[in-house]
């Protein structure tokens, strides 16, 4: 047998941070901060069985069974478009609103609908790394730019739209950005949306974070100011309901609704309709708000423990990040630290964290930052993982 | 905004069988034959009560809730690669099952795995349309092959293998074929795979029916004769426990695991967890097997029921075939008739099916052949459609 693979599969390989997450998983005596998992004390569990409960004794109980509405079951798609406009202000008389099954598969549909072999896709580098294959997989190339503390670097952003025509979309995280924790400013994503408009491409806004906001002041995403329609918005139920729901959603315009409902139907025709019923009972018959309020509080309250533990024990040398939202913080070593080696040193000092290098467009090469979950970790769990961290800066610094 | 969307989405478009199965949706009176739904009688629906609430009160619910295993919930994977290897002998030393979001994912994988632009998909013809908007997905070219009472026209696979040396890929429905109703025979399987063999191509086997024999010898899937590895062997638990779960699976040559893992990883990271946990539940601790004779003697006993009364009723220039397991049966009208006329007039006169033009490649093209679906119809229905049916091929053939 002579027959090759696609050409595609050559440039896409498996996740890194499921690497390392597996390494923990395999050692439940490590410290865990590798995983983008929730806290567990955020998963409505009680809930959800009354809601499966409710969803199987109901009369339409065997409506759920059948194939359901591409679209997204109506109660939930009805939910999100009336809580997205009261936030956000999205206009439904313009937009869409799609449930996929996560927000992986949001950037999956976005990416068959405009990416083709030649085009190139700018994306905030590091970032997460699944949506790099993603775009690999519709044979596209992927060109970097940095991201700082107020969120992606317009300037070089504009560097690489004035020089490269093959630039077709522009891939953000604007809230509490995986890896790095940190935020596009307001004032930036109308930057980047003006950009995307002058040169005429479109803009992926990846936002699965952006109910967790626990510190500073709510920003729009850069749909709500899409006048023109290039902006598709991405999102998920992982982070306020459960990862294993496998529920996202994805609003375009309008004038793309006909394009994302083949290829939800190329893809896995619709999302698990259980999943939607609870999901939507979740957000709509309990105190939903009281629900984030939680995951908000619980991840703040950890967000800062963990800051302040790594800044009293790390090296004065490495800085951290300071997230005002979401799970992931980020540590940044001196230049001359390889990452990688780090966080291999680390896991047998017994903490996993993932590398830089997982979150960079070529995997291969030395990176000096480390991206730390503190979403599942214990309060005495971050407290010593930050030491047995903080100590480890030094042993590198100052040589073991 | 000039930006145009990828070429490919101007060969793919939304599903016929959905237009007309919303037709049917939208008015409960019409008789409908037309989607593929299960019977409801078959929807395991208290012991999925049972099950969710199983799954929500064990110690580890919580782990229910995280990020879940690529390759599908363990349980549930092991309990289908014993099966498959009771049932047609699989060989777990040499393959790999991975659990996927439906059969229309193990499509996409296999398409993103194997499919450029330049390739071309050989197909039976009718099939399922939307796995021919999967192939395109990719950009690859469909060329169709007639099916058969004994399934694929193996002379026709070997003039098209012989002449087209861009032929990447030959997709089949080897048993109760959608829409036909056709199987292919044990013989012209093995046929089939030499000449795969032969011409270096792999095999999409598409077996969601499998489990729906209701009379005649089981045949083995042509994944059981694959040495090679060269048979992507995909199914579906729709047709099984519930279309709304989204659930199937994929079975591949170990050597192309890790391009699974990754596509996966790409499309939707894991199918939904708790749906897994039911449907093992299902399969392992209640008593699958009668449920599946359930299914298999209500859709024995429809099958004969409409094949009779559409032979008692129809002018008798017309054909129709005789399934022995599945859900689908279909009627072929005389040549001079077209199949859209029909059915629209038949929803005029109150039952709803799809025409064969719904399964062709280019579907603008007249087809003469309808496809009817009696899982979901009662008795009732069945004899009062199956009567209409058979008076407008009078009016048809006869002139109205």
């Amino acid at each position: 047998m002579n027959i090759k693979v696609a050409d595609r599969m050559e440039h896409i390989s498996g996740s890194v941070i499921r690497k390392f997450a597996e390494r923990a998983a395999a050692d439940p005596e490590l410290i865990n901060f590798s995983n983008g998992n929730p806290s567990e004390v955020t998963f409505p569990i009680e809930d959800m069985r009354r809601f499966y409960d409710e969803a199987l004794s109901t009369g339409y109980s065997d409506e759920l069974m059948k194939y359901g509405v591409v679209k997204g079951f109506p109660p939930l798609t009805d939910f999100l478009k009336d809580r997205l406009h009261n936030k956000y202000g999205f206009d439904w008389d313009e937009n869409d609103l799609f449930i996929v099954s996560g927000g992986t598969q949001a950037a999956d549909i976005t990416s068959k609908i405009w990416l083709s072999k030649g085009d190139t896709v700018l994306v905030e580098e590091p970032s997460y790394a699944s949506c790099y294959n993603i775009f690999r997989c519709y044979e596209a190339e992927l060109k970097g730019v940095p991201i700082n503390e107020d969120g992606i670097d317009i300037d070089a952003v504009e560097k690489a739209l004035m020089e490269d025509d093959s630039i077709r979309m522009i891939y953000t995280i604007p809230s509490f950005q995986n890896p790095t924790g940190f935020s596009t400013s307001a004032m930036k994503r109308e930057q980047l949306y003006r950009l995307a408009s002058k040169y005429d491409v479109i803009i992926l806004e990846d936002d699965p974070y952006a109910e967790l906001r626990f510190s500073g002041d709510e920003i729009y995403p850069v749909k709500s100011m899409d006048t023109e329609g290039r902006v598709f918005y991405a999102s998920s139920l992982s982070k306020v309901v459960a990862p294993s729901f496998r529920l996202g959603y994805l609003v375009v315009n309008k004038r793309y609704s006909s394009y994302v409902n083949v290829c939800k139907q190329c893809t896995d025709i619709h999302s698990n309709t259980l999943a939607q019923y609870v999901a939507w009972g979740i957000m709509t018959k309990t105190d939903y708000e009281k629900h984030l309020e939680l995951a908000r509080s619980e991840y703040g309250r950890k967000a800062g423990l963990i800051r302040n533990e790594l800044i009293n024990h790390m090296h004065p040398s490495c800085r951290v990040s300071s997230p005002s939202g979401g799970m992931f913080i980020m540590i940044f070593l001196p230049e001359n630290i390889d990452a990688a080696d780090f966080v291999w040193k680390g896991i047998d000092r017994g903490v996993v964290c993932v590398p830089g290098s997982g979150f960079m467009i070529d995997g291969s090469k030395v990176s000096h930052s480390v991206r730390l979950c503190y979403a599942t970790a214990s309060d005495e769990e971050i407290i010593k993982g930050a030491e047995i961290i903080g100590k480890l800066t030094y042993d590198f610094i100052e040589g073991i």
